[in-house]
């Protein structure tokens, strides 16, 4: 059974393995201060254009955005969109630090500048938290980008209001790569406080490069890490595995594979007349499907059931990654057209 | 310069990095749900001769004791000796989860009985904090180890004062493998609630084995691990180094050459009449060196200073693991000498 | 210039002030254990008549809810209405014990069954909180109250769903004894598993009396009330008010009086066909003010701006308590006049 | 049965009583922003001669300590000595919001400079917390006193190594009176970073007054009293209590005649060869009472036994209060003259 469920259903990409084992016995510095994390941290600062920013390596996303929530002070808190991860994917540990999440509705899962002021507005006394974070992500939870300009505005609110901007940047290389996509990495750190660039989803076994800009985030940022559970003593994996991604396009390319065979799931759907939930550029898809169907297809895919559309139909998302080969999709085309005529 | 500072400075055993570069490609689920973690927890029960546990995988040493303490009430408590790595080590993460920490003084780095009795009669009413869960390592942060008596007698007085015992085996596999340890893993099993086996320091590139034996620690664990930011998407790179660990005898052996070539060491300086501080039977070794040889060492070795024991001497960490060699040990005598006869 | 602002605008009630300079002078245990605090939770526990509960004072209505919070374990989560204190007014006290609120929209400040079962469906799983607990006020934070059959509904939910229904009764009074309530104090005990009941709010200085019914959230209880800051050392100067406002009707009374009050003013606002934003039948109500007429009403009195009704129209809001006079409210009645003919 | 057991057994001191009774019909602006705290206010910045400061009113002792520790980063810490309060008799509320106490071992319950001194060089690195605020009592918990030598020395330690030293002043006024004192209220607020003015303890129903100084501190402060359920609707309560206690010479002579009465405790323990644990020259003293007449001491007094000091003696603690009458000392010697010559 092939699974488009996700995309992180293997390991790490060839290029990636193979750097892992090239440097497996090598000593190495323990907890991400070794030469393999220097060297990634460098290599970074170069493709984000970008020498003022402190580069750390930590296991996962889910601890990026808790080391985020345990920079604020403890009456302050974060606004997020509904959907964001933080607010309903990491079973409450933003909220575990002592802060609260605000959530406000957003449009196609990206937040809105006069959201963001109407919070800030809203919360006028110290009855109430004093909201001091925006969070987002770019892609989306529903696969959507920013573009530059809505960025550019977000950021700029904040900085009005006194406020960081953090982007969560789990699938930050398929928004870069996206068509219709305007924003470069300098971009991104250009107009956040801080934000992660995410390795597991795009060809890293584990781990993310957490990009700090705004220098009264840095100051003891590392004790962060290991209160938060987000250091290893073989910190090095992460460093060799971020090296590998950036010193030449790898990364990019991964992201790319994965949009383009998203993309193409997309256009095979259309041929069927499939809607989309929502139109998603990156390698998050999410057809609406005549449930009869689906269950054909499940009887074969494994993928991710979002939610009921209506009686009959189900919203669905199907995920590309790296790891897709085209002759998955292929198969997949074939297996449709079986279905769809059996029906 | 070659590192006895630690056992944490190569990757991952040629055993389990070729287990990770054959599964590589294979698609699993994620978040440590997958069929290599299922296997590998079967695998473990075997191991230690108990199918009425629960078996999770967790990124760091760190977040098993995070998620240890997160079990307590918001008014409970746990008890260590003053080394104990949670006490010192750890950034205050276990107190970042609310929670207090009572250190004693212990000996040679264990626990003894009466100092826990002392602990739960001083804490008498709720102007204090409750006791609920004694900490303790095997081996310790000293690189002792606990004795079956020990151990029992542990276990029986929390049971008798209604506490959890929780065993940090960061270093299990260089305690049970020890010349004078008489427990088997089935009984670290048998006389703890919680445990959890190292796999960072013996082998893995990351990653720990939980066993949960005790009931009320079971329910709802998985929340606690993805809570504590230790649930990786790729999930399965743990389950799939600890079946290799554990599928055969990697493990223990891994464990016995650390400790055969800490021992070596030792036996080195024995010759040269350098005593050690604490008399380890692990991969820790605690020699106390004059200050004018430290300095030739240092030249050429990474080690660790534990702290000055006298004016002129200092007590230094050695650590080998499964990745020291003979030669490394042969190198080292040869300098030795060379450094000796210098001096 | 008058304050309708409230209902803590003055200190105690006669007889509540008389209570406490009458045993003034008399020595007692600290922290609540005191014969006070021992009496005034006999009278209560008559009063609602149930002997199987614990009955503890406490310094407020906010460090109530924290405990309440407390109570749950690291990834359990709480339910309540968008307008709940907790969730708005309480400068995210409750998420800084490490929990998450989840908000519902609710009916008139209300929680309606259907919201609770929707979101105990939609946290299926680990990657998401548990809800644990539900939180209602009564009165509600708009004066609204819950009719027995409402209240009976949501408690079969939570049962049928393990769920802890826990009551926020700052204004109980002004609910029991408010036109149109069908509960009485022995059905708040019988239909949640923890409530509390509002001295501050109703004669009281300072104070709260929590009532816990459900053996699951008995034991250890005074450990937390004095880690979350609400144990007094003189705590019997709560068990001394208390045993005042329930040693006869003088709880009841205090409410009625302000109850009567408010929709005395509420008379008033008809007469000049002001409109009520939400039909409130206890000490709070909510006249949609046009804003001329607003500014000179603040000249004399102080209001709660609630928020803007429409252009030229704002939502107040008016609070009477024990201390409301008639003649305030003819007073009020008379400057009304005054205002209108004026305008 | 008389009670010698503390010093919080009556309620108000007469003064404050009728400061609140005169009161309280007044109407004033809720949680603590009202005339009478501002006041108050204004008195104590005039007694402490110190116009750059902030007051804050505070429900209690607790509330404040963990208010200090709310002002922290997530990765700092507290150093203070091992009986410090909040170490020992406050349930872990420290630890509760995520930051870990570093004790030392003082000397007559006070800290001293070269053991901060360790303690900051023994934290040195991201493994291990930072500590960054030292925690001292004047009057310590064994009734000891500061000398102005002393807490320069420990002031400018701080300032030095970069830490707030924060002091509970629980029994400050005790501390200022006493024999052999030499510190001011003047000298404290110069000596530290933020202290509290304890009132429960002389002559208060309840509150303490915060003084905080550096201006670091300062932003935001009433956020973390709502959000540590320190804040009352009737904040109003603790402002009449400190203005009625400091508006004169009220609150020295408070503490004035709790230390008399404690001297005379001693002197009258001395004519009958009954030695001090630790000689205290404030309201607190520590007797070593032989078990067989302490039998008979307990028959008709409350006192607390502090612990056993070897097999028939055991140390006791004797406080009092404001509220303690010279016929209450003489009432004690007759019955101890009663009680030694029975024996």
């Amino acid at each position: 059974m092939y699974s488009f469920a996700n995309d992180y259903s293997e390991g790490a990409c060839p290029k990636v393995l193979t750097a892992l084992i090239q440097t497996n016995n090598i000593q190495s510095d323990g907890y991400g201060v070794d030469v393999f994390c220097q060297t990634a941290a460098n290599v970074i600062k170069k493709t984000i254009q970008h020498d003022d920013v402190d580069v750390h390596f930590i296991t996962g996303g889910t601890p990026c955005n808790v080391i985020a929530a345990s920079l604020l002070k403890a009456h302050e808190a974060i606004i997020c969109v509904e959907t964001g991860h933080i607010n309903v994917h990491e079973t409450g540990a933003v909220e575990a630090t002592g802060h609260k999440i605000i959530s406000v509705k957003g449009r196609y899962g990206k937040i809105l500048p006069e959201e963001i002021r109407k919070v800030v507005a809203a919360h006028a006394d110290e009855h109430m938290v004093k909201p001091k974070m925006v969070f987002i992500s770019n892609a989306t939870e529903m696969g959507t980008i920013y573009r530059k300009e809505e960025l550019t505005n977000i950021y700029n609110t904040c900085k009005e209001l006194g406020l960081y901007l953090y982007l969560d940047g789990a699938r930050l290389g398929n928004a870069l790569i996206a068509t219709g996509n305007d924003l470069s990495f300098k971009d991104i750190c250009d107009l956040t406080d801080m934000f992660y660039i995410g390795g597991t989803k795009n060809g890293a076994m584990l781990g993310e490069a957490m990009v700090v800009r705004n220098e009264e985030l840095k100051p003891d940022f590392r004790y962060l890490i290991k209160q938060h559970c987000a250091m290893l003593a073989k910190g090095r994996i992460i460093g060799v595995q971020f090296l590998s991604l950036f010193e030449d396009n790898t990364y990019l390319e991964n992201a790319k594979n994965a949009n383009v065979m998203a993309q193409a799931l997309k256009y095979i759907f259309a041929q069927f007349m499939i809607p989309m939930y929502i139109d998603s550029p990156t390698n998050q898809i999410f057809p609406v499907i005549e449930n009869s169907l689906l269950e054909k297809i499940k009887a074969n895919y494994k993928i991710i059931e979002w939610g009921p559309y209506d009686e009959s139909h189900t919203i669905c998302r199907f995920v590309c990654s790296w790891a897709t080969k085209k002759s998955d999709v292929q198969d997949f085309y074939n297996d449709l057209v079986t279905y769809v005529n059996k029906k």
